[in-house]
């Protein structure tokens, strides 16, 4: 093609983990590669309701244009239900909707990054913000992590070394790829470090939600007092994706900004799926329909960690997530997650393999491992599955 | 705030239409601001009958996550009938869906434009596109219309005098805000030029199926051989606005960047209103409603530009448009239609200043007139209203 596209086309590939989803979509394979929530709990029935009396009620409103902020009475509830369950005291003028919390990603780099502009966030970390980020062509710095997630002494350091980093970008629950939760003392000394070197925190949450053990840990936003914190919150997990609804919480200032990128972006929200979920949620409790979900998931999650504890070879090491979607495997040094992928493909099984959750290369040897939407004969079936793999492979 | 942000958000400002959107809908004001659909027109009983289908023929993958191109069942529909319709043989695999045109149109900024190149459009040209193209920081060469359009020998000098832009945006059809049509003809010499200087075309077309008289002109795509034309297709202005649905039409090797760009920007488009659509569409004829929108919108438009006939001073012109929603108006030189429209606002009249639509400063004395959304009670009076204001201030 003789057409010049923009110098960021040049490193913007589709996103592997989409392209592994394809092929693990055929029949006979057994998947944990995706990331789905599971499609027999949606709450189709009621939705349906829901929408039935959207159109039937308001039916001219949910098909016209609507503001650019969001329907505010999705805003009301999302402050009210979700923010208050996080922790977070805030107002419907800190609340816009966004395309799930993915677009809430990208216009965090659009508010945010020039070329080169340093950005910090955990090595591993979610794909599909490399890839949205990627897009404003910043430096990407990771900061590694252990069992209580980002660790802080090593944030410092990283922003001493880039003081003019832009944001500091972070799952604190039940992180993706890796399922570690950041612990309530580093919470809040990231709030402290993010207020003394004037840099923000974007806390991307999809997950917090769905805490299968132990007590809730408050949103990072939850400390936030001086408008330092954009929380990106998002539906698709705790109700369902295809309605593609997500939030941002900001202070007034910041989320200004934010209403103003939507506008250039797509105007607005789609009107109706806000107005359907909005009435889903004045008709029933969604707290009631996520207590559903942790007791599906909690099982699920339980006996896949079981069943890798019992079929994988002693030498590979795993997260034990307490929450969310994901499990992280960690193989020996010099096993190549890439071309194992390959041969479980050939047994019928299949995973994210984990460097395309790392900026640098070298970080051949991990994968990741989804229980979400899978049922529990599979879960037995596919574990048992990969462990020959692994055996085989070691 | 301390926060430090990128540079394309000093210039970038909330729309100005937004804005006035929101004074012109207080009670009493009649506004002729906005670019509205007519809400009394939408289908909506018959949305809601497919939306019930789907819900309980295929609740589940309606609100699971789907591919990044949009819904097989719906791009299959926009290539026989949507892009049928406009003259262009297309493939489903030239298709993907994005929320509105708009969407189409920031990704175009996004694959195309790096800081400081320049790209051309009409002067004046829609604001929406100006606000989605600064988030790229691009230079706008803004190319004088006549009644038939972009004039093409100013095109060919514009890109004689900047051999490297990135593209031509253009709405060829009923154009916003001028409501003027691109000639048969000049559609294609344009691809022409484009071929020439190899510099693509990004066709913004969502009025095209909305004409009033006269024959159809085929899309400028119809023209395109080798690629050149991204076509920008909308629902929002044939159906309805509401569920947030456009698509992209371009060569596989184009579209490829464009679904790359919409994996980062927010994964998908709404599995569920794409799936509502695509049944609506399977079970009710869109061109049938269509025939009925353009049997009401010829008559508002008609008794507007007839009104305007008899109220306007002499001194005032305004474009005579075949279709879609907009008229514009110019008046002499050295009346401000800033100015102008806060008296209107006292008369309780509505219409949008003209400076907005275009780059440079100077271009004070022109507005827009919108009649999609009234009723003809409305135009009437509003027009009578609007008529005194301009007559006081001649």
């Amino acid at each position: 093609m003789s057409i010049r596209l923009s110098q960021r086309m040049e490193s913007a590939k589709s996103s592997v983990i989409r392209e592994f989803l394809k092929i693990s979509q055929q029949p006979g394979i057994i998947s944990f590669a995706g990331g789905l929530p599971a499609p027999e709990l949606f709450p189709v029935e009621e939705y349906r309701e829901a929408a039935n009396i959207v159109l039937e009620k308001s039916g001219r409103n949910a098909l016209q244009y609507d503001t650019t902020e969001g329907f505010l009475t999705l805003r009301e509830i999302i402050v009210k239900e979700r923010m208050k369950s996080v922790g977070v005291n805030t107002t419907v003028d800190n609340i816009a909707i966004t395309n799930g919390s993915q677009q809430g990603i990208d216009f965090s780099g659009r508010v945010f990054i020039d070329k080169d502009d340093v950005i910090i966030c955990e090595n591993p970390t979610y794909v599909g913000a490399i890839n949205a980020f990627k897009a404003y062509m910043p430096r990407f710095v990771q900061v590694p992590m252990d069992n209580d997630g980002m660790i802080m002494e090593e944030l410092e350091n990283a922003i001493k070394n880039n003081p003019k980093a832009k944001f500091i970008y972070t799952i604190p629950d039940f992180h993706n790829p890796t399922g570690i939760t950041l612990s309530l003392e580093r919470r809040k000394r990231m709030v402290e470090i993010s207020e003394q070197y004037d840099i923000p925190i974007i806390e991307d949450n999809p997950y917090i939600e769905l805490r299968y053990e132990d007590e809730k840990i408050p949103a990072i936003k939850s400390f936030d007092t001086n408008g330092m914190v954009v929380y990106l919150g998002s539906f698709s997990k705790i109700f369902a994706p295809g309605i593609r609804i997500g939030w941002v919480c900001a202070s007034e200032e910041l989320l200004s900004k934010y209403v103003t990128v939507k506008q250039g972006a797509d105007l607005q929200p789609s009107t109706i799926t806000q107005r359907e979920l909005a009435k889903f949620m004045e008709m029933y409790s969604l707290d009631k329909h996520i207590k559903k979900l942790i007791s599906v998931y909690a099982k699920r999650k339980d006996l896949m960690i079981e069943m890798m504890d019992k079929e994988f070879p002693k030498s590979i090491e795993f997260t034990r997530p307490k929450g969310g979607f994901f499990a992280w495997i960690t193989m020996p040094d010099g096993i190549d997650a890439m071309k194992l992928c390959m041969k479980a493909l050939e047994e019928k099984v299949a995973f994210v393999p984990g460097a395309s959750f790392f900026i640098e290369k070298g970080f051949d040897n991990y994968f990741r491992m989804n229980y979400s939407s899978m049922t529990e004969e599979k879960i037995i079936e596919g574990v048992i599955r990969l462990g020959k793999v692994l055996k085989s492979a070691m």
